[in-house]
């Protein structure tokens, strides 16, 4: 069979580059038998090669691999209203210039896939684009940054420090030199606002994120809530609430029963939820070259077998900010007599009702480990402001929310 | 927007069709806004209702819900040829004849989609023949059948016997009153071969797919190996082997560590292994009316969107039927000196190396917990006849394969 050459621009070499020319030269052929057409690499753009112009003149498809949002945005667009398809692994394109683009794209008649810019080869965009197109989804929510989820593994199993494990992550590839993005949080904000926008058909910005990384979190924190039976995870969760929406990513502790609590290491895994299908999990590696590839293949494949996603633009959806969480809070005290009292009428003057307490005795001073049951954030946190002028106290208190959820 | 009305032909209105018939009417906006056409039921075919010539004369979409294979085939067959699209979530059908039905489809120019008919929600088709359409999927392998995982989590919890295990899957609506298919093992072996097919591209026979059920399983098995930290599942495994294909269906214990372990109760969960994407699970619950209903409408969605699933035959594959595995060992032997000598000359004849044992005496009997390494299948079972002669057995010998690999 000689299959008709589809012709692509590929933009950027570093990492993910090089790996998906290399996969479509492998790939080739099996690309050809499934879908009728045979790619192939027109030409590649990077700082030092090829020109712009000239690859969006000789390619019908063009893949988008630089990164960041300047010139990949101002590519894609022009890509885009040239008539190009575009695939592209970027996050933050999408998040930030999601609504420009997809534009674009639906005036062009053309299309646009990303399904590597979040959870890498886990396909859960195709799978909340097509598979749950007819469902109303209520709730989308995982690990999608491969980083922390290594680093909080790292801290869990061998109690070293945040500061070691993210140095131990630098050592093995899993984090770059520069990881504030991974350890603050904004790289999964901006992953859960894609997710939120296809969910639930709603222009989600990523000012709309709350988020908080894993830089305060402590290895007694996690030993603490080992002897709970807790391990911790950072969770993006986008959810249906009061008829709006709330997109938050924060770390978290699971109990043992919940379905991402055995995710160790640099995987991903999301979890949708919705009435018709109780809950799909989903996980695999969140990143690395050769895997982001074959998921920029696979959306490559798609436009060649003429398959289109949909990017309807639905009715906005309100973002909600007040949650109704579970807490465990890690206090350090003056051992003394009337300091649990004391504690625990702040929290029920706040209406804030304990689940569990662990109390250790730390020379002269004590450590209380405590589990609150659920109930809104904003009760929780003006106990914690209480709590945090009590003249006993020995450190700041720390907070960190517990999904309470039991799962089959 | 007035979107234009997509007609479809419902046959079968059991469970799952009159739960479709529900979702169609409820989600009709919904698919209108994502996919440009309404769906609307024009006609149901049932014993007492309708009549297939006019439905067929009336739908765009026929959606078969009938089960089995007769007279359900007739009728997909005289749908493709009739130039109509098909959703089924037939598994029988599509495992039996989905040659056939293929090429009808492809002849007519027309899709024929069944995401239901494996692994219910858990959008498997679509990952393997979209997002994986470009990847050299090596394995497949999973938890395909809902009934027989309820009752080896239930056996495990709570200790009963099969028997007990299937009557509380029955009461709960988990297992037909004639369970047969399910716990002999031909229904995962149905869907093992769809997913074979699609995961490969060969044609595989349910023929060539040999399967094992769990009526075998004694409660005893379960707790013995709960002490080596294993769990029983039903496992369905396709994968490339010596050039060829080997699909089976078998019991086999987990070590704690391995995604599939903590897999419970009428859940489904299915991994894809290939080399550019190391691995993907997805899980989701097996059966169940709305969940069944709802991947049926995801693949009318996909249909009225005009996506076009790819099932280009490609090079058959050969059937191999000789494997590696590990296995547990259950014997009741007389409790009296050089029995284990006499067992492990038995095994080192025959080249099968022993990871772990535990013995425990039984009156005048003992028992005799063992774990192989892994080693050829054939190895293995010419031992296992050698140890069934011995004089000092007391009862048949049990073997249960085990799953040694280590997960992240």
């Amino acid at each position: 069979m000689s299959a008709e050459v589809a012709r692509i621009g590929l933009l950027g070499l570093g990492t993910v580059g090089s790996a998906f020319r290399d996969l479509v030269s492998q790939r080739a052929e099996a690309v050809a038998a499934s879908s009728g057409r045979r790619p192939e690499i027109a030409g590649v753009l990077r700082t030092t090669e090829g020109d712009f112009d000239h690859i969006l003149e000789t390619s019908e498809i063009v893949v988008e691999l630089i990164g960041g949002t300047d010139p990949a945005r101002d590519y894609v667009l022009r890509a885009l209203k040239a008539g190009r398809h575009v695939v592209t692994a970027n996050k933050q394109l999408i998040a930030q210039f999601g609504d420009e683009l997809f534009d674009a794209a639906r005036d062009a008649g053309v299309e646009l896939r990303f399904e590597a810019a979040v959870a890498g080869v886990v396909p859960v965009i195709r799978v909340i684009q097509e598979s749950l197109a007819a469902t109303e989804v209520s709730k989308v929510f995982g690990i999608v940054n491969g980083t922390t989820n290594f680093i909080l593994s790292e801290m869990a199993s061998t109690g070293v420090s945040f500061a070691d494990a993210l140095r131990r992550a630098q050592e093995l590839g899993y984090a770059e030199a520069d990881p504030t993005d991974d350890v603050d949080g904004a790289d999964a904000a901006a992953k859960m606002a894609i997710l939120a926008r296809l969910a639930f058909g709603a222009p989600v910005a990523l000012a709309d994120v709350t988020y908080e990384g894993i830089t305060e979190i402590q290895p007694d924190d996690i030993a603490y809530a080992k002897e709970l039976g807790l391990s911790l995870k950072l969770l993006g969760v986008a959810e249906r609430r009061d008829g709006g929406l709330s997109v938050r990513v924060f770390p978290c502790f699971l109990y043992p029963g919940h379905p991402l609590a055995p995710v160790e290491g640099p995987f991903n895994a999301v979890m949708v939820e919705a009435p018709a299908i109780t809950e799909i999990t989903m996980s695999g590696p969140g990143a690395g070259g050769v895997e982001t590839a074959s998921a920029v293949l696979g959306d490559v494949v798609s436009i060649l077998s003429g398959r289109t996603p949909v990017h309807a633009a639905r009715e906005p959806l309100e973002i909600v900010r007040d949650q109704s969480s579970s807490f465990y809070l890690h206090l350090e005290v003056a051992d003394r007599p009337g300091v649990l009292a004391r504690i625990a009428d702040v929290l029920g003057r706040n209406e804030v009702s304990v689940r569990s307490v662990v109390q250790r005795g730390l020379g002269d001073d004590a450590r209380l480990v405590m589990v609150m049951h659920e109930g809104p954030e904003t009760r929780f946190f003006a106990a914690l402001e209480q709590i945090a002028t009590l003249d006993f106290l020995r450190a700041q208190p720390r907070a960190i929310r517990v999904i309470e959820e039991e799962f089959v």
